[in-house]
């Protein structure tokens, strides 16, 4: 087979933020595949095929491109982000292993690119600056007493919480019941960032708190930090304060 | 004060991973500060200063960035990977929280890169796909307890955890105890991946099990990922064995 898979990350929007590898990866592609916002950030251009689809269906996704991989074209498939992160890399490889036998032999290669996270933090200042884990708060493919359980656990183990999939349509009620659990665990004071659609032309940042932010609006744009017990405000004039978390941890 | 402080990151070492983004404000800096290993991937130019200093001193570098902005010079800080991950971004943060006033008025940037985690997962296929964590096993800046008593946390809670810093010559033993604390948690044949200098001319990957892992060699230039329940391999002819983690966590 001389076909091949890149699964390209876009970044978080601005086309400035993708790599240089994944600028050239998304160059080489004869079919691309993604859903559909995805697919519609890369520019349209002679002997580029476009196969755009709806959430939720990755797997079904993977496999049409594997498959077109597998005839012999020169496939990209494209997620936000990072595709190893909550989006399509993970679907690939289970419909690799779910598959044909001879898709373990097709050349797919992955093109990382900036998640979500790390772009709301470089716009906070450093957030994430120590020990951090990243949760999907979305209940579709893992019974929600397992978000609990994991949420309950990384709370009272003190690291910086980035929750994504906050909420959607189809899950309005996830996001404040994770607060709920937070604020039994860490003070109201406590650093929460709302970082929406980051360099795109409708981005919003919020810095609040943990006791105001069931207020706060969000959607399946936004990231959500949680601070950690040393994440700290810099307070700015007439700005948006920097936050940032401390690397240093006293002896208890 | 007219002047300005990127801190950029150069993502796992090469150019091509870097953002456009991050390469823009490379050439736009008059000086450029870092730990000399990252100093030294710039290419030199007219007109750019360098500050290359030894590691540990993160907070006087980032002080002496700082100084140079407040004089009005166009500075950048470059670190590895992604700033904001066990990198200089909280060391600057946390420069401007304790020192000048002026300092807060300063336009300060972060331009996020690649971090090795997301490097070292796209090269092995979709390790981090569900929940993970991002911890460091130094114990430079946190006491030793702290650190293991998140690891028990995030391991019982079934996340997959990349270990940044996992070994160094002043810290020769803590990863042989990570690997003897999860062993206590997860089966033997967990996979464990060793990722060293990703991208660059010395990568080296390693798939391996948690009863294997503490006779694999590994340094300062290597990410570990440990993997979680739903991680798994899918072996191929002759090469590396994918590895992902399933999206799927099945009801109890």
């Amino acid at each position: 087979m001389t076909g091949s898979l890149a699964i390209i990350g876009l970044g978080p929007g601005d086309a400035s933020l993708l790599t240089e590898s994944a600028r050239r990866a998304l160059d080489a592609a004869e079919e691309l595949v993604g859903y559909y916002p995805y697919v519609a950030r890369v520019p349209e251009r002679p002997g580029l095929n476009r196969h755009a689809s709806d959430n939720r269906v990755e797997v079904d996704r993977a496999r049409e491109a594997l498959r077109l991989a597998a005839a012999g074209r020169r496939v990209a498939v494209v997620s936000g982000g990072d595709p190893g992160v909550f989006a399509m890399a993970a679907a690939v490889f289970e419909a690799v292993e779910h598959g044909e036998p001879g898709w373990r032999d097709l050349t797919i290669t992955v093109e990382p690119g900036i998640t979500a996270m790390l772009a709301a933090a470089a716009r906070l200042g450093a957030p994430l600056g120590a020990d951090f884990c990243a949760l999907s708060l979305s209940d579709n493919l893992k019974p929600w007493p397992v978000v609990t359980a994991r949420l309950d656990a990384v709370l009272r183990a003190d690291l910086v919480v980035a929750l994504y999939n906050p909420i959607s349509v189809a899950r309005p009620w996830q996001l404040g019941a994770a607060f709920q659990l937070a604020a039994g665990i860490r003070p109201p004071e406590t650093p929460v960032m709302f970082a929406r659609a980051i360099s795109r032309p409708d981005e919003a940042i919020r810095v609040t708190t943990l006791a105001e932010a069931p207020q706060v609006p969000a959607d399946m744009a936004t990231l959500v930090i949680l601070g950690a017990s040393t994440t700290r405000l810099i307070p700015r004039a007439g700005r948006v304060p920097f936050v940032y978390t401390s690397r240093k941890v006293e002896a208890a």
